[in-house]
């Protein structure tokens, strides 16, 4: 906790101490915390020297820089370090100079969200509980059960009861309490506060923990690195409760206050048609305003942000976008994803490509600007949507005279 | 290719130059080659120092110990790496000295098989084809078709029509051309090799082609680099076809070759009850015998092993065992592993520790040995099968006084 100093709410901001531990007393469940440091006194520390040095295969190479100590971050399962793909493919399909993805697919859990979850279990631990809770659409919730597996602690889970089929085998593999609220995520996340307040069990959820940013924020150093000291023009991320997008603000923000960049990248907010709060939003310049969860990219359905001011400060600050795909957009990037660069994302990991060709299409990314892409997700983690966008194989007989029938022209000898 | 010299028959020891491509000429597709190393030259090369100074995150930091050549191993997915957990809630459980675990399940397409696929694309371009095909039980073809599309080949796929949904959806999302035959792996295999022979492509069926063992041996390395630079007493994993047990075998063969080891570490090779046939082998002393192909454990469901010589030699130069699990032991274990170390594993993944927990009992595993596990593939890659372990979670209502009746004291209050 070395550089932490203070908390101070996004919306009155108002200073807490350091040992303060979800909203402002003031604003409610509304006053979402950011953790504050002295960066005056990090940059002593935390140089691009310090990035050359770091020989650390997780994300606590950047301990310095994180709201956790590091008394038990030898026993964690292995998060982040995941890799940075330049997808040749796809810049010659859409005539780009430099787009990479960024397959946070490989993460221990499978998901991103694991930056975030093992973060959550060690302040668990600081603060000595033996439970951990939250509300979930899926990754959260079963990367949550893993890393509190792990360090030994009792997990409790709220999901909507349309969470994808991987994701709920994760969470009761992983031995976590799941509760299949009877609704949609908004009824989950109510239901879990209601607990959380009674159990008194540590509250995971995303938006009320301001260390879940933090956690988060990992993606962007990495970035960093993986791109020899520097930043890309845009960074494109499908977007929820917001959480993620400020977590890739606050990691880019960091290098900036630290001297290591100049700007912070543009970053690209997606949604889908079906659950588009951001997106209105931002076009409208009016308040958030409750949406219907209808899109069958899970991860990002949610019709009421729980992190409205740091998400959409995110994009304001580094002056990006939020921009809105269909579902059939998102389920052909799928597809596109997969058969170019040999990549497999979860509907809401892939909502980034179906972005990036949406914002080509607007003008709003030039094919000159150098392009990174979050899948967030495996698209394991949801086999039955991932066959809806793919089909199912037709089952042949063990017939050579079958075969020469299916197989097509395009497939004749090779040699 | 710089220290390969030659190729040599697994049967009749005839050699062969170093571009040979398959089997035998004259013990046919029974006869596997071998891959032959000059290690008196490799050594000048291959040093202690030289794990040591490695800086590259893939299995590609070991390419003067493999059979590969350089050209285009910066454009593949990222393969290797993985880590090596201490597993101590299970060592307390089972009063283990020294237990680890290695999660295969976080490679690109989320099991070890990403060793060997990326290994026969690149092989694949080296020999100028633009197709590459092979049967599997599944997660080989899953793995050849991410790797496929990354490098820009089309893939032919063969699976036997009990492939699991997960591993499906893979194939299909990568754009192979899925051939789903209407029966076993066995049958499965026939076909394919009958159109590989028909067509020319590349064949990555895993014991025809000698540099499948050759990527796979890679873990062997990262576990001596893992437990710094020393071999455990036994390392235990899951047998289908042989081809992994040969190179986790010869991965260790070679640093014994090179002066860095004394030992191989004994290889415990884990079968299913319902598809035995290198238990039965062992026990018995007779050449393999097919076998039915009747356990849940798809991925090491092969009732006729490909890689017979290689995979029992394995067992019996390093004088090791092979022992066999019930399909109840192997859905135990997945609960357990996931429960206690939060890692979830497919059920050949988990396989490994049914068959830690059978040595313990028999005393063929000692609780004061340095034991690792291989956890082969993702949980997430059948969830149909996990939810056999692992049961459904009951739907609630979003209220508070049925919520209370759910959780039982347990789950009490947590401050």
């Amino acid at each position: 906790m070395t550089f932490v100093v203070a908390y101070q709410c996004t919306i009155c901001h108002k200073v807490f101490s350091p040992d303060a531990r979800y909203t402002c007393d003031e604003c409610g469940e509304d006053g979402i915390l950011d953790v504050i440091y002295d960066y005056e006194a990090m940059k002593t520390v935390v140089t691009k020297t310090y990035f050359k040095t770091q020989t650390r295969q997780d994300i606590f190479r950047y301990l310095p820089l994180m709201s956790v100590d590091a008394t038990h971050i030898d026993k964690t399962l292995r998060v982040g370090m995941t890799p940075l793909y330049k997808a040749h493919h796809l810049e010659q399909k859409f005539n780009i100079d430099a787009l990479y993805i960024k397959d946070e697919g490989v993460n221990p859990s499978a998901s991103l969200k694991d930056r975030a979850s093992v973060v959550a279990v060690l302040k668990a631990l600081e603060y000595d509980h033996q439970t951990i809770a939250c509300s979930s659409t899926g990754n959260a919730a079963s990367s949550l059960a893993a890393h509190a597996a792990r360090l030994g602690l009792k997990s409790v889970i709220f999901v909507p009861k349309r969470a994808p089929f991987g994701k709920l085998r994760q969470m009761i593999a992983y031995g976590a309490r799941v509760l299949q609220v009877d609704g949609d995520y908004k009824a989950a996340y109510r239901l879990s506060k209601a607990a959380i307040d009674k159990y008194g069990w540590y509250n995971r959820n995303a938006a009320i923990n301001p260390h879940m940013v933090e956690g988060k924020k990992t993606v962007a150093y990495e970035l960093y690195e993986d791109l020899g000291y520097s930043v890309p023009d845009w960074v494109v991320v499908s977007v929820g409760d917001g959480c993620t997008i400020a977590g890739l603000y606050k990691g880019f923000y960091d290098l900036k206050m630290l001297g290591l960049i100049n700007t912070v990248p543009k970053l690209l907010g997606v949604q889908s048609t079906g659950c588009n709060p951001f997106v209105t939003s931002f076009q409208t310049g009016h308040p958030l305003k409750e949406t219907e969860e209808d899109t069958l990219a899970d991860s990002i359905a949610v019709g009421k942000p729980r992190n409205p001011v740091k998400g959409m400060n995110a994009v304001h600050a580094s002056n990006g976008a939020f921009i809105e795909v269909s579902d059939q957009a998102i389920l052909a990037s799928m597809r596109l994803l997969g058969k170019t660069e040999g990549l497999f994302g979860e509907p809401a990991g892939v909502t980034s490509l179906a972005g990036l060709i949406e914002a080509l299409s607007n003008n709003i990314i030039k094919q000159t600007d150098t392009v990174v892409l979050l899948m967030t997700g495996n698209g394991l983690k949801d086999p039955k949507n991932a066959e809806k966008a793919l089909g199912k194989p037709t089952i042949i007989p063990e017939a050579m005279d079958k075969l020469n029938n299916v197989l097509d022209e395009s497939e004749d000898t090779d040699e």
